[in-house]
C-alpha cells in the first residue's frame, strides 16, 4: 500500500480490528486479483443514524474512473438500510484530491475552529499539528 | 498519557473516531479532575455476539487497586445486555504486565500461529513485526 499514498506508511490506518469487526461494511475492489480500491466503513455504535467512513483509495493507475464514487454509493445503501442518514468523513487540508473528490459527490463540509487556504478546518483534530476537514452528507 | 507508557506516544491508538463513535462503551475514571484510567471498548458491528476491547489503561500511582477489574466489569456488564457474551482484547508478549492482569481476570489466550516466552501469539498482526497475544472470554 505505500506505492499509493507517495511512499508514507498508513498501516496504522488499518489495525486488525477494522478489518474483523467492520467487515460487513467495508469492502475491496479487485482486478486480476490485485487490490485496485477499498472502503473501511462503519456503522456508528454511540451515534444511531450515522455511518462513518474510515479510510477509503483508489490505486492511482484506476483513478479518475468512478470507482471511489462507487464505493461511497454502496456504502451509502448499506446505511439507509440500517437507518443511517449522516454520513460522515474527514481528511487532512493538504489532501487536496480528497477534498475535491468529497465535495464533487455532494459531501458538505463541517464547520470547524480555523480556516486553511479558504477551508474550515478543525485543528489538533487526532493529535497536535493534525488539522482535519469534517465532512457530512445526508443520504 | 506519554508518562502512563514508559514514554512511548500511544496517541495514534486513539484516533478521535474511537472517543465519537464508541463513547457509550467507553469510560475513564477520574480523581480531583485527573485522568487515573480509561477503557475504550466497542459491540462488535460485525459479529453479533462479541464486544472488543481496543485500549484500556491505569496511571501507574493507582494500579494494583483493582480499578481496571472494575472497567472491566463495567464492559462486560454493557455486552452481557446487549448480547454480547464473548468478548476479545489483544496486548503484545512484552507486555507480561498486561499477559497477566488478562490471564487473572479470566481470559483465555487464543490459538495463534507461534509461540514467544511459552505464549500463544499472532505474528504481525497489525503490521510486519507485530506479534499479538489474543484474549477471549466467556461473560
Amino acid at each position: 500500500m505505500k506505492d499509493w499514498w507517495g511512499g508514507r506508511d498508513l498501516t496504522w490506518m488499518l489495525p486488525k480490528l477494522f478489518l474483523v469487526h467492520f467487515c460487513n461494511t467495508s469492502f475491496v475492489m479487485e482486478k486480476d486479483d490485485e487490490l485496485i480500491a477499498f472502503l473501511i466503513g462503519f456503522l456508528s455504535p454511540s451515534r444511531a443514524n450515522e455511518g462513518y467512513i474510515h479510510f477509503a483509495g483508489v490505486h492511482p493507475d484506476f483513478r479518475g474512473m468512478g470507482i471511489g464514487e462507487a464505493l461511497y454509493d454502496r456504502f451509502f445503501g448499506i446505511c439507509k438500510q440500517n437507518g443511517r442518514n449522516i454520513i460522515r468523513a474527514c481528511t487532512s487540508p493538504v489532501n487536496k484530491a480528497s477534498v475535491d473528490f468529497h465535495k464533487k459527490i455532494g459531501f458538505e463540509i463541517s464547520n470547524g475552529n480555523a480556516e486553511i487556504n479558504g477551508i474550515q478546518v478543525t485543528l489538533d483534530y487526532n493529535k497536535p499539528n493534525d488539522p482535519k476537514v469534517l465532512f457530512e452528507i445526508e443520504v
